[in-house]
């Protein structure tokens, strides 16, 4: 019973077919089949980019022990691409054992039940959030570290290009992965490349770099486990994104599963190379966490020095990280839907407006997101800490999802299957409890709020559609309708063409027409001059004189109304004449007591508000 | 015709009874019968109040002439009571010949056309607003200058000070003048001792006074006419509000104008006083302007030192000034209301709303002074450039009309009278010139921008009415009312009590009925589903089932609505059932199909949205 209209209607009336484009047919929506390097663009810009804060998140939780913490960094990057090699092992399985697509979402309601599948979803939604507000803010600071003097514009320039993301996915990305595959290629290349130049034979190696050091001067004399497991799980932001080719097999060419598992390794492998990569550059440096300087900026500037290159290399990152924010404007809709369609959230999330989007999920994605940007001023390093802990907490649902489905199908080789998952599961459920645990004070207890709200909420969207389906008692048959007399009341305050027309409608659709007008205490000259005019006039319909002890006029219709005693035999129709103006600012011109009386009249039964509109041709 | 409903009952619903208390009765809103001391505290505490700022404003303009130029204050205010002495008297023969309450734009409107009438409405709006945030920018800096640490507060505490007026307004003030009495005579008494004393025997006459001197140090040698004029200007924003009682004459208990005429004099004879008597304490004490300390402040602080009865005086000041803001609240409604009966402004105006008060003019009143409150960001002296433009063209306009009203009537003594009025009108005229030249590039061009707006916007919205009285044809009796055949089309998604209740009505209110759902084209599935349950159903009402290239179900309702095509013999009524649950945040949970269809139906003729509710008892 999903319900098929939506508020999100008016609101993209509101918005305009020009704004939006014109509506696109439901075959229009074919499915792309994409390649594996194509799936590459589409559904791994998201990992591929977290490069870009990933290793800058690190260096700035080791920067707390000193200069000293900072040598720690290539082992920490070490045990990361060790996470990743796991993680990618354990995905190219669940894209074997879900060729449907599945993510956390459908994996953990398949395998771990309702509750569990509750606690996937809710992961998820917060995890795409953050990836949106944290990729536009990395992003936007890989431009402010190329131009300083333009930091102080920062949440203006994060909102802007949310709000151009949020608007070009209402309007539907048709293009989708295609057009997103040259940037996506630049940004490895370009990533690729300065690494080997950098490793070879950088061009400006005694760079002197701009911001001031972030490193703490109170050196400890010993660097704690405290220290490398913040390291560990800032860093591990870098791992954001892997799962999102398995959510996405229907898009890949046939052989599906194949090309799929195809550009997982590849994603792992170009990956892996990264962070290995820019971990070395680091060492090489010694690249220390600057304030207004990205880490990826500085290692570009050391290889090929601060040039017109450089300048391009920002906007180029700055661009495929807005890309990558993309990426969550195809994966929460799509889950919002899936939740909606199980009852868990409001049906309009389930809808596709005119161009075939999801367009409420949209909207609240890009809400939400703005809401984060402003409340952190856009600055990446604060959102850091509450990222990644719902994609892991994710990434463990999924494994051991993983783990019961091989154990219940038994299929060939289920078991190295299961331990590869299994392992999967645990290191990813540690990593999870790290996440929690270091970072919870710097910003991570926000999710572990907003996790267990979410899930409150698809609870109680849950009950109240059941109770809502009881009351109506769907699903039987219900009695036959029967028909009762209809008496219709028209209000009025002038007689003219409208009051003419209302009455013509009334007479058409009732048994009984009333005529209403309401005559404040004092002014009976008024009442005598309606009485007079309407004798004159001699519709046939019968006036009613309401008199007004208040200076109000829906208040004695209302009591009239109630006064009729409307019932199933006897229905009342409330017709309220409306003139409509050609310009809509006329509107504050017009009286709108449809809106007061259909406010008032909400819960009364056996009364219908009906408006009768004449359009005016005013100028 | 006045329209007698509005969006405000709209927007007071939603504020809900219990933040605006009962609804009144008009019997409830007999005029209150004043004295001629209570008249001082309802009508004329905005000009007693202004002696908190203008003397102030006075001192501020000199300053820029260095400390010189200071010693002219003392003439310059002497100049500024005779011209109090002359709108006085003129004022005195205003209430003679409007004891109906005139104000400017009565006056102007009786004597001078339609067109001076507008200018000076369009003045008086500009001013009412202004004396709102003159005066509560002035009462909050006369408590941040005994407490300079709640100055980072100040735009806050006046929008918070506005906020309470505003409310307070639109419950309607029932005890009004009353109320007023006690801190109005408290001010006037602690106004004249603080005279007193500082003139026979100041108790801290060497105070050091906090802030720092506003003077210019690069003192001109000659101090030019153009800073003497400008000094004028700034000082005459003193003389605002001497007009409000002969607004009121209504108001006082019989005989009204000897009453009437009283308070005037009583009010010229204080406001004098107050003037001489400050300006002879500012030459006594040598006071300077000062940032972040008021000018009346300083002066309390030199007759009787910086101690508790200093703290309890500002506050006083705060409150009074606040009243005095209120003075407005009484002002512009009225005038709006009059402006809606002559058709210049939006009808909704002109309507009392459950608490006997014109609530539109409130509303428009308070946002449009909290945009000026934090334009400017509480600055009085921002303020006071703008101010007594507006003030001073109504007494223009009030003055020259009164020569007009004794050249053409000709009662005993209309030879003097004119005389005076024409003074009057002469030196307010040359005082407005004064006004708008020198305070043309401070902010005056505002004042000088929005007054013909406004006068715009009279002459467009008198226009537009015309319009539609003509489209109507109104005050012609129209032909008589016209029964036709009515299809009722019902919309619906599940079979449910729902759409029993929903054919029920259409069945009594039709002469034909039929059932519409969307089908999604893709989804044959769903059709034959439909179908089948239908057929079991048997309603004995045709199933119409749309199929939809798009993904949307507005717009094959529109198309099936156009291809029945209504006319006045075959009218067409959309009834659209509706879900209402009990709690209203449970709405985002529906769907909201009328307000999409009502949008889009609203210019089709011969086509009724009607609604039917049904209420739920969820939970």
């Amino acid at each position: 019973m999903v319900s098929t209209w939506t508020l999100l209607e008016v609101l993209s009336v509101g918005l305009g077919r020009r704004l939006l484009g014109r509506p696109l047919r439901s075959s229009e929506g074919a499915r792309e089949q994409i390649s594996p390097i194509e799936g590459l663009s589409a559904l791994s810009l998201d990992a591929l980019t977290s490069v870009a804060y990933g290793p800058q998140a690190l260096l700035v939780a080791l920067g707390a022990g000193g200069l000293m913490a900072l040598r720690l960094a290539p082992w920490i990057s070490v045990a990361i691409v060790g996470l990743l090699g796991l993680l990618v092992a354990s995905y190219m399985q669940v894209i074997v054992a879900y060729p449907g697509g599945g993510g956390a979402y459908a994996v953990a309601r398949a395998n771990l039940g309702r509750r569990l599948s509750l606690l996937a979803g809710a992961a998820l939604i917060v995890d795409y959030t953050l990836t949106v507000a944290v990729s536009i803010s990395a992003g936007v600071e890989s431009v402010t570290s190329a131009y300083p003097s333009l930091a102080p514009y920062t949440v203006p320039a994060c909102v802007g290009v949310l709000t151009v993301i949020t608007f070009l996915n209402l309007r539907g990305l048709a293009e989708g992965a295609r057009a997103f595959l040259v940037p996506t290629l630049a940004f490895i290349i370009v990533i690729l490349g300065i690494i080997v130049v950098g490793l070879v034979h950088p061009l400006d190696p005694g760079l002197h770099q701009p911001g001031a050091a972030q490193v703490s001067t109170h050196a400890l004399q010993s660097v704690g486990l405290l220290l490398v497991l913040q390291a560990f799980s800032a860093g591990c932001s870098a791992l954001t994104g892997v799962e999102a080719i398995a959510n996405g097999v229907p898009l890949f060419r046939k052989p599906r599963v194949t090309r799929a598992r195809q550009t997982e390794l590849m994603l792992g492998i170009l990956l892996a190379a990264m962070l290995l990569g820019l971990a070395a550059l680091v060492q090489r440096f010694r690249v220390e966490p600057r304030t207004g300087d990205a880490v990826l900026n500085q290692i570009v500037g050391y290889a090929i020095g601060r040039g017109w290159a450089f300048d391009a290399i920002s906007l180029l990152v700055m661009l495929v990280l807005a890309l990558a924010a993309n990426t969550s404007f195809g994966g929460l809709p799509v889950l919002a839907s899936l939740l909606a369609e199980d009852h868990r959230l409001p049906h309009a999330f389930a809808i596709r407006g005119d161009r075939l989007v999801f367009g409420s999920g949209i909207w609240v994605l890009g809400l939400l997101s703005a809401v984060l940007l402003v409340a952190t001023g856009g600055n990446t390093n604060a959102l850091i800490p509450l990222f990644a802990i719902g994609v892991f907490t994710g990434f463990t649902l999924a494994q051991a999802g993983m783990v019961r489905h091989w154990l219940s199908g038994r299929q060939s080789g289920w078991r190295w299957r299961a331990v590869i998952n299994a392992i999967g599961a645990t290191a990813s459920g540690i990593s999870t409890v790290i996440f929690v645990v270091t970072k919870f004070r710097e910003g991570a207890w926000v999710v572990v709020v907003a996790v267990p709200l979410l899930i409150l909420l698809f609870v109680r969207v849950h009950t109240y559609y059941r109770s809502v389906a009881a009351e109506l008692r769907l699903g039987t048959v219900p009695a036959k309708p029967r028909r009762g007399r209809t008496l219709v009341v028209v209000p009025f305050t002038d007689i003219s063409r409208l009051t003419r027309e209302a009455l013509s409608q009334a007479l058409s659709m009732g048994d009984e027409v009333f005529a209403v007008t309401v005559v404040f205490a004092e002014d009976d000259a008024r009442r005598v001059a309606v009485e007079q005019e309407w004798q004159r006039w001699d519709p046939g319909v019968p006036l009613v004189v309401l008199r007004s002890q208040y200076h109000s006029v829906a208040r004695p219709l209302l009591r009239y109304i109630g006064s009729l005693k409307p019932s199933p035999t006897r229905r009342v129709v409330m017709l309220i004449p409306i003139l409509v103006p050609r310009r809509f600012w006329h509107r504050a011109l017009h009286n709108h007591l449809d809106l007061v009386l259909s406010a008032a009249l909400r819960r009364r039964r056996h009364v219908v508000v009906a408006r009768l509109t004449l359009p005016l041709h005013d100028e």
